[in-house]
């Protein structure tokens, strides 16, 4: 069981092929959420649930919604939720934003997989989301970048926009060799 | 005041013309530490504190120990402590290794600057870190990282590289420039 | 005198405050434009004429068209191509694409500024490129990358798209600070 | 065959499982050459051949000394050579800096892979260089960097060293995928 702060490592957990946050992304997005304790949280596109296991430890006395339309992915965030014991995180299968409707309105909203459908998932965000509340996008294509961006922009909403390129010491033969993960654009706004 | 989770945003800090660790950076880094409530930090080369006040505010029965050589440094650091509320932030006036003599052993060690003495900061910090520790060091200059490396790979410790390039928005005129900052070097070594 | 293959530095060209295709990226983007000797190219946004004056050191036997519309960039483009005596290079005044009209048809086009009119670039371009052409973009703003890949992949272009972070390194008290560049997009598309 | 200025895509040479300077990268590095029609040109660790072949067929007048102390590189670099037609590159077996002896003086350096000697190589490279000559240097790993940085700072010699991340973009079901290639350092000297 993970007893820290934010920050838990990519390999503690259980992930398959299922595409995840990496830490030094997934720790950024997780500061810009800006979390309280009794939050609320939708996690849409949720892959392995690495953003929601670190938000459900935080938001002790919240609750995290972890959307997830993958059979496979289901399974991970069920068995990652287990491994590290968020009882307040609640596996949502089904794809957004109609699987939204269900779910108690949120505090905080992460997206971090969009199937293509940012800007109808950002329509029923806004409409959902809390006074006050805070939305992080984590975007790995140009065309969910520019979508956020037009819906967000349109809307009047003030937008700030990350790119972060990370890349990762690996040792070969005595030397430190720095291996790129892929540019993470990663968008924060304010309701 | 600030109520949440790590993610103070750079421009809730008193800045004036000290280096800060940007909040990309800073989440990054604080997340590598692994904290617990009732850490002792060493916050080694603090500039304007960023660093040592979120972590004071989450280490909320430990104890956080900012080291600064720089008097316009120190200043800023009681002011951002002050206005933050962090009673368990101590500001430590005086160079490292020096001053570190005085402080009681550390569970966790950042390291924002090193005046160009990493190696002889590391040889302390090695001696004086708790069992299980854990030192996060960032780096900007090509010099810090090697000797760093060379330190830590001489004393068979596993390092962990990460480079890091952020840009960030600005809207200029109905369009959205991106601003590089400079990369970082964060090192994360358990002890 | 510049007598070697591409590579002009930065510093030795005439710049004012004028935005400039920093040296970097000004290799990559000629090198995707594949010149020729006797090619004709328009360089759409000149700005100071660095990429025209080392494209037009190139084409010998063809002719540069550096098409800018702010009177101070094209003083400095003349300044520049004086200094680097490249006589096949003509600064055109006004305004893309209106201007373009008076110019032969490009085997190869750079676009390096578009005054937020890309597509409407980029229609012309594509009535007047030859068959075979190449046209390379260098983005700044995600809105110019959006506009443009939209227009392009709606007609059936195969695009590739490069991001670029460069950061360069200044001694500073005997220690190598790395620099960081904003991120460019370059764009490469043959007709 | 090329018939174009630098800027062979990396699709057009052959490559087998051979390190190769990726086209963006070899692009800048040829650049910070500085090359002349007459040129010798040595490059150190050739790999595939890829900058010993653009460097050539700039070269037209001089000869580009590829040295590969791999088998399998050394076989590609011939077939390289020989699709690309130029007959002024002549791939050297054997070890940098022992078979580097047997070779004019150069007017030109590139070092692409150093096989962890990269300071007993430049220790060569210094005596036989010819006035007025350039040092390019690629370094995927720490220890290069600084090595390399070291022997230099050291000789008094002006390092310029950059940074360079690149991305690229895969299209992936209508989406614009951007895909990180490793950081390259590249230094480059005026001897």
């Amino acid at each position: 069981m993970w007893e820290y702060a934010f920050g838990i490592p990519d390999g503690l957990f259980i992930k398959g092929d299922v595409p995840m946050t990496k830490e030094e992304v997934r720790a950024i997005s997780l500061s810009k959420l800006r979390l309280k304790k009794d939050f609320t949280v939708w996690d849409i596109g949720a892959g392995t649930g690495a953003v929601s296991v670190e938000a459900a430890l935080y938001c002790k006395e919240g609750r995290v919604y972890a959307v997830e339309k993958d059979e496979k992915a289901l399974k991970l965030i069920r068995q990652n939720a287990g491994a590290f014991g968020t009882l307040n995180l609640t596996a949502v299968p089904g794809e957004a934003p109609e699987v939204l409707i269900d779910l108690p309105d949120p505090d905080r909203v992460f997206i971090g997989g969009s199937g293509g459908k940012i800007a109808e998932i950002l329509t029923v965000v806004m409409q959902r989301l809390k006074a006050g509340g805070v939305i992080v996008i984590n975007a790995v294509t140009m065309e969910t970048v520019h979508r956020a961006q037009e819906f967000l922009y349109a809307g009047g909403y003030e937008v700030e926009t990350i790119l972060v390129n990370v890349a990762r010491s690996v040792r070969v033969g005595g030397s430190t060799l720095m291996q790129a993960r892929n540019p993470v654009f990663i968008l924060s706004v304010k309701a």
